[in-house]
C-alpha cells in the first residue's frame, strides 16, 4: 500500500485529494496547520483508518522532515490562498507560499521523496494579453503578491527537478467551485445575501470575466497526468505545467444573478465600479486547456451548474461561514 | 544633492554604479555584507567623501530599515551570484536573493522609498527556445536555483509596483565583462592557465554559445531608462523589464582561444564533454535587446574586445584570484 503526503490536506482541494487517494487504496498523511483547514472536511477520511493527521506548519522544518519521509509522492496544496488581502500583510505570501514550498522541497530531498504535484494558480499569469491563455504565454508581469509567490514556487520546483532529479507537476487553476468551497466570490455573495436579501454589493463594475472549474474536474486532471500517465517523465526537464479551467467564462454580474436566483431571491445588484474588485483582481481570466485535453481530459461541469451546486453546498453547511469575512 | 542606495555596492556591478552616481553629483550609501564585495573596488568612491559604507546583510531587517530611509532610489545589485554551485547549498539563493529582496522591498515600503532598479539575469530564461530571446518570450522552465530566485525577485518587485505604487526596473543581463570582473569563465580560464600554461580544461563540449556585455554598456542602459527617461512611468504597471546584452554571441571554445592568445600562450584545450558545463548551464544565451535599443541605446563594446580587456584586468589585479576557486 502506497503512502501519499498531502499538504493542506484538511483544506478545500487537499481534502478532496485525500478522499480520492484513499478511495484508490492508498494511505495518506495529511499535513495541515489548520489555519484555514477544517476538521469536518477530513472526518470521513479519518474514519477509514487509512489516514494520519499531522497538525503542523510548513515553517516547522524538523516536523516536516520527519513527516514526509517514506512517502511515495507529495500533493502540495497548502498555501495562503487569500489573494485579495495580500497587501495587508505581505509576509503571508512569502512565508506560507514561497518559503513553505522551499522547506517542503528540502524535506523531500532529505527524505528521498522526489515526486510532487503543486497547486499553482492562474494568478501567476497576471493581466495576460492572450486569451484563452496557454502555458506558453509571454512571461507575465506579476500583479499580486499571491501570484508572485506561486510563480516563485513553480521556479523552485522546476529547478529541483533539474538539479536534484525530482519529477514535478504544476497546475495553474482558475478558481475552483464545488463541495467544501471555503472562500471566494460565491462565498462572499451568499454571505452578503444572508445579511441583506434585498441587495447585493459587487466589487468592481461586474464586467470582470472569469473562468471557474468544478473541484472534481480539477482532480480528474491532476490524477490523470501525475499518477496514471506521469507525463513529467516525457519532458526534458522532468517537469510539466498544465492550465486547468473551463472552456467558458462568465461575467461577475452573470454569476451574481445565478447566485441570487439559486437562493430564491430577487436582490438588486449594486456595483462599486472600476475594472477590478481590488488591486490584483485580474479583469479577465480564461485559460487555454488544450494541453490538458490532449491528455484525454475534458471538464464535465459547466460554470453555471458549478455555481449553483456551490451555493447549495454553502447553504447546507452554514457553519463554514462562521467567523469568516 | 540626491542620495542613492546601492546594495552590493562593493561588488562588480554595484561599485561601478556607485562611481557613476558620484560622478553625476550624487551621494551614495553602499550596503554590502562583503561576502564577495571588495574594499578595493570602492576606495575611489570613499575618497570622494560622497559615499557612506554600511557593512550589513540584507537579512538584517532592522539595519536595512534604518539605512534605506531617506534615499531617492535603490539600485539592488546584491545577490548570491554563484549559479554553478547553487545545488551544493540551496539556502544561498533563497536567502540571499529571494528573501533578501523581500526584506529590501519591505524596508523601502516602511521608509517611503519607492524606486528600484534590479539586477536580474538571463538565467531566469532557462533554456529558452526563442533566439534572440525577447522580454515577451514564453514563460520559461527554471533550470537553476539562481534563475528561479531571480524570477521570484522580479515577481516581488512587480507586485510591489502594482500594490504599493513602486516604480520598478528589472534588467536581465547576460554575463558582464570588464574591470572588477570577479568570477565566471574568463576568471576560471585565466586562473587555470596561471597554474598550467600548457593546457586548458573547458567544462562541456565548448560549443555552448553565450552572449556577453561590457559593464559600461550595461550601466549606460540602466542609467538611461531608470534615471533619465524613467520609462516605468509609461507602463500600466509602473514596471519595466529590459533584456541587456550584445548583438552577437560567441562559442566557449572561441572565447577560450581569445583568452589563451591574450595571455600570450599556446595552451591546448581539453573539453570535458557534454552540452552543458554543469547542471543549469544554459547551452545558448542570446538576448533580443531591441526594446532597449528603441530607447536610444546600443552596446559599444564587442565581445572579443571585452574578453581581452577582462583578461588584462585580471592579470593586472592578481589579488582578485586569491582564495577564489
Amino acid at each position: 500500500m502506497k503512502k501519499y503526503f498531502v499538504t493542506g490536506g484538511a483544506g478545500f482541494i487537499g481534502s478532496h485529494i485525500v478522499d480520492r487517494l484513499i478511495r484508490e487504496g492508498n494511505k495518506v498523511i495529511i499535513y495541515d496547520n489548520f489555519s484555514t483547514g477544517q476538521e469536518r472536511f477530513i472526518t470521513g477520511a479519518i474514519n477509514t483508518g487509512k489516514c494520519t493527521v499531522i497538525k503542523g506548519d510548513l515553517l516547522d522544518q524538523e516536523l516536516l522532515d520527519e513527516s514526509v519521509s517514506g512517502c511515495e509522492m507529495v500533493y502540495h496544496m497548502a498555501a495562503n490562498a487569500d489573494i485579495r488581502h495580500g497587501l495587508e500583510n505581505p509576509y503571508n505570501d512569502i512565508e506560507q507560499n514561497t518559503i513553505a514550498t522551499f522547506n517542503l522541497l528540502e524535506a523531500m530531498r532529505k527524505g528521498d521523496v522526489r515526486r510532487i504535484a503543486f497547486a499553482s494558480s492562474a494568478a501567476v499569469l497576471g493581466e495576460s494579453e492572450q486569451f484563452p491563455t496557454p502555458e506558453s504565454c509571454a512571461i507575465p508581469i506579476q500583479t499580486s503578491l499571491y501570484g508572485a509567490s506561486k510563480m516563485a514556487c513553480e521556479g523552485l520546483i522546476s529547478s529541483y527537478c533539474e538539479g536534484y532529479g525530482f519529477e514535478g507537476y504544476a497546475f495553474r487553476f482558475v478558481s475552483l467551485l464545488g463541495p467544501r468551497y471555503p472562500h471566494g466570490h460565491v462565498f462572499d455573495f451568499v454571505k452578503k445575501l444572508k445579511n441583506d436579501p434585498s441587495r447585493l454589493e459587487v466589487l468592481g463594475d461586474g464586467k470582470q470575466r472569469k473562468s471557474y472549474m468544478h473541484i472534481e474536474d480539477c482532480l480528474d486532471a491532476i490524477f490523470l497526468v501525475a499518477n496514471e500517465k506521469r507525463t513529467a517523465l516525457q519532458s526534458k526537464h522532468n517537469y510539466q505545467v498544465y492550465h486547468l479551467g473551463n472552456q467558458e467564462y462568465i461575467e461577475v454580474s452573470q454569476s451574481a444573478r445565478i447566485i441570487i436566483a439559486q437562493m430564491g431571491l430577487t436582490a438588486e445588484i449594486e456595483y462599486t465600479g472600476g475594472r477590478q474588485g481590488w488591486v490584483g483582481d485580474n479583469p479577465f481570466v480564461f485559460l487555454d486547456v488544450s494541453k490538458m485535453q490532449s491528455e484525454g481530459w475534458d471538464p464535465k461541469n459547466t460554470i453555471e451548474d458549478s455555481v449553483r451546486e456551490t451555493v447549495d453546498w454553502i447553504n447546507n453547511n452554514e457553519w463554514v461561514m462562521e467567523g469568516r469575512q
